[in-house]
């Protein structure tokens, strides 16, 4: 087995970071994988926003505390309502994937450019988690002020956010696959 | 620079192959790491159609080639009119990702295993070019019949094809990247 294929097999996506700060020439290494991943025609109509100022994360969680509170679901209600909520587990780097909403295929660019972050980051025993609920954020009206304010470029969409940081506690266990997804005809 | 990130780095679409298969071995140890990519929910709403039946993807290739000569585009209809024409560049392995058309967040599912197949094979020295035109074979009459030869699951749409083989030649340089593209809020 490569030690890319074990980077594979062993990354999980980690919710529980310590406040550590990562390196910046760890975050440089990550952000030139991003950036290779390949695109359809080179077209690169991705953004990616490095967030690392804490006041900008509180911003943040506060529109996003403020949806939960008014979204009517009892459980998201309850998350909220947590002193210590936030959105991204506390990790203290979070990167927001974004691309134009007029391209096409850009959701599959920023996915490959994502999974290039995860395991660039696994490999240099960064923690990491992807997650698609943040677009909720950024759907509001004070989510739209905030893209403005993080400089996501006008007409551009969340695609997605990562999450980096230390890990705090174990790996957690992969939750069980479906082999039967694959045909194989030879 | 760890392993992960050279392989990373230097994993580049190739679309020249040698005829030479690749092992089982190693495609197996491929697909697991397809399956372990990180998807929203742990959904699974995806399909791998391995395909390394020379009669199947001759199928694929004619009813390719069918399109090409009926679209139009003389740019198209030249390439088409190539009798060594391969959709696939001849590649001895073809994979077909699809996904569930109704379930949310796929296409980035798909892509986050797609990209774990591209870089577990470099890692192996095998290469691959990933490719969304292929959804314009499944488009056609004959490609929805296709489709169901094929296996593809009711339902699920073409998502990428990623093909797999030995390089033939030298590995081609990256195209030039846009570092303008990410913006760190520190």
């Amino acid at each position: 087995m490569t030690e890319t294929i074990e980077i594979i097999k062993r990354r999980r996506c980690v919710r529980k970071y310590k406040p550590d700060q990562i390196p910046d020439s760890a975050l440089n290494e990550i952000m030139e994988c991003a950036l290779l991943a390949p695109n359809a025609m080179n077209q690169q109509k991705w953004h990616f926003t490095v967030i690392q100022d804490e006041e900008i994360l509180k911003k943040i969680t506060e529109v996003s505390r403020e949806n939960l509170l008014k979204s009517g679901s009892e459980r998201m209600v309850q998350r909220a309502s947590d002193p210590d909520y936030s959105p991204f587990f506390n990790a203290p780097t979070v990167i927001i994937i974004s691309a134009d909403s007029q391209a096409r295929f850009v959701q599959l660019d920023c996915a490959l450019a994502a999974e290039n972050i995860l395991l660039a980051a696994e490999s240099l025993d960064i923690a990491s988690c992807i997650m698609t609920s943040p677009e909720m954020i950024f759907k509001s009206e004070k989510g739209r002020e905030l893209m403005k304010e993080l400089k996501i470029p006008e007409g551009y969409e969340h695609v997605c956010t990562i999450t980096l940081g230390y890990r705090d506690g174990d790996r957690p266990e992969p939750k069980p696959r479906n082999k039967g997804v694959i045909t194989y005809l030879k």
